[in-house]
């Protein structure tokens, strides 16, 4: 089983990232060894999945502190330099609030390192103190993932109709490992079932454009043993309407205040269709992702991609040369549509603004 | 503008028939000299769409009888050869009720033409006679589906919201020249207001697993100078969502008595999230599609095809191995989610029981 789709590299002083671009043909490692390089790592879906881009700018901002110092240079342009980094990482994809989580508490633990001011003779270390800070915080950062999917995991299975009944998801995109620090949030409640000894049926949405579902869900579930039945994105009612499915379980990139959840496109239909057949519509994530700031989902920029996602399959023209293409990475669920959000702080219930204002504490 | 998909050479006695699998990249006509070879290219789909597969079917059993037939065959020969080539082709697709229906017509046809009993020595032109009767019924059926589209067209347009606003649709799946015998059933309500003079715009959803939203949707739009929007089969939700969509519009492969409407995967959950945003959901097919001898959706066949359509996107295997797939070709959308059936014989409206046994007279 795959631990994680982020490694750093000390020797190397590189941010390893597994190519989930390639996947499953190839497991093919690419190497970021600066800020730029990861943000185009993640620009392009290299790295994918709200939490796992959130851990690898963390990295990326240790990288760019980490670079050779300009001589001469103090705290001043530690910041600098740090600063760069965060406008690179944090324009290449705006819609999961962890990436923007983890820059920000990057930039607290920079401050907390660096002195206001310093003797010119001791600026020499300052980068090299700073970096192993932001690398310490940025290997806590995948860590506390880790754990908080495991969390999250148990919590989740709390959920299931009593055994010895299989449980039957249906999941979109991929919420494994691959998204995350390891384990996954969705599909760690998935894991945590079947670890439990329990009987696992999971159907999952292809989600394209992309086909995170076929190529990294169900490539992740079978190396866990986990049997798994891909679905296209529009047999998601014919499936529901069949009574094979107990609870529909998704991950998220960002859950405003109010529960307002915005997810890879495909997540609002799957939510309005388990309504429609009394299917309850779990959120698995780590708290990270919920947005206090953000006040509801209308407040949520959804990143629009490449009509070329759509319109190509493979890198070759699938549609009528000349049709335009409409192509939103993600979706907002209303929270009135979701059951339960699933953190590692607790599960959250309707109404969502008082029961994640609670587990924020 | 393609008039038609399917054309009958009377010179080589062969149907040829436009390959849509290979839609829009290549215009290739195949041929197809016998029932056999139109039964192949109705299951692999270089012909499909509802009333097309009828209309291929009804020619395939034509050139059935055509054949030359074994020393000495009477009437019971033309029978027995043209009940092979039916089963031939009503095995080749189970859901669309078109192809059925276009057989039984053609039974029919034969059984008028054919004598009961015949003298030994007339029996050499026996079979030319009745070829010649089915081709002329099935150029009957091809000119009556053209005619019944063009008032299907007429009809649906009388239900669009006052000009000048701009019509806007969201289809499914291909449902114009291509899947009839000519200009479209609910793509011919979408041309019927385009030739009007209305401003139109186009959602179509790229309908996986074989694009026929993407492949020949947007190519038959723009080639009839309407402009096309793709979108992704999960992306429906979050255009609705964003109000710019009058009416969802769809054909049909069989219209149960009830108004149950089997089409392609992804209709169903079209239907729920269109009532969801309060936009109406019509079915435009001509009178043949609505069987009035099955019951309800529950009674109607529905093909299950290959996994492979999923796991695989031009012949290379994307899904992780192993993977499994639920690949049903059509599902159910419940009558009570339906706003219109526009036939050539009128507009049914719920409850349509009723409303259908009124139109079948």
């Amino acid at each position: 089983m795959l631990d994680s789709p982020i490694r750093f590299d000390p020797g190397g002083a590189c941010l390893r990232l597994l190519d989930q671009r390639r996947l499953p043909e190839e497991e093919r490692w690419i190497g970021c060894p600066d800020a730029a390089s990861v943000a185009e790592a993640i620009r392009d879906m290299a790295v994918r999945g709200a939490p796992a881009i959130g851990i690898a700018a963390a990295y990326g901002v240790a990288l760019a502190v980490a670079g050779a110092p300009a001589p001469g240079g103090g705290a001043g342009e530690i910041r600098e330099r740090f600063e760069d980094a965060a406008r690179l990482l944090l324009a290449a994809r705006p819609t999961a609030v962890n990436l923007a989580a983890a820059v920000e508490r990057q930039r607290r633990r920079l401050a907390d390192t660096l002195p206001e001011t310093l003797p010119a003779g001791e600026r020499g270390g300052l980068a090299g103190r700073a970096a192993r800070a932001l690398l310490a915080e940025a290997d806590a950062i995948a860590s506390e993932d880790v754990a908080a999917n495991r969390r999250i995991g148990e919590l989740g299975r709390s959920l299931l109709p009593e055994a010895p009944a299989p449980a039957r998801f249906l999941t979109h995109c991929n919420t494994g490992s691959l998204a995350t620090g390891g384990y996954g949030t969705a599909l760690g409640i998935v894991r945590a079932a079947a670890e439990d000894g329990r009987r696992v049926e999971v159907f999952a949405c292809e989600t394209r454009p992309r086909l995170q579902g076929a190529r990294l869900t169900a490539w992740e579930l079978l190396a866990a043993n986990i049997p798994v039945t891909l679905i296209t994105d529009g047999t998601v009612g014919a499936l529901l309407a069949r009574e094979r499915v107990d609870a529909v379980v998704v991950g998220a990139d960002r859950i405003a205040a109010n529960g307002d959840t915005a997810n890879k496109i495909g997540t609002y239909q799957a939510a309005v269709l388990a309504r429609e057949h009394g299917v309850p519509f779990w959120v698995a994530a780590p708290f990270s992702t919920v947005d206090l700031a953000t006040a509801d989902g209308a407040a949520i920029p959804i990143e629009e991609r490449s009509a070329s996602e759509v319109t190509e399959l493979a890198g070759k023209r699938v549609a009528a040369p000349g049709a335009a293409a409409w192509n939103p990475a993600f979706d907002v669920t209303p929270a009135r549509l979701v059951s339960a959000i699933v953190t590692e702080r607790g599960i959250a219930r309707p109404p969502f603004r008082e029961s994640l204002a609670a587990l924020a504490g």
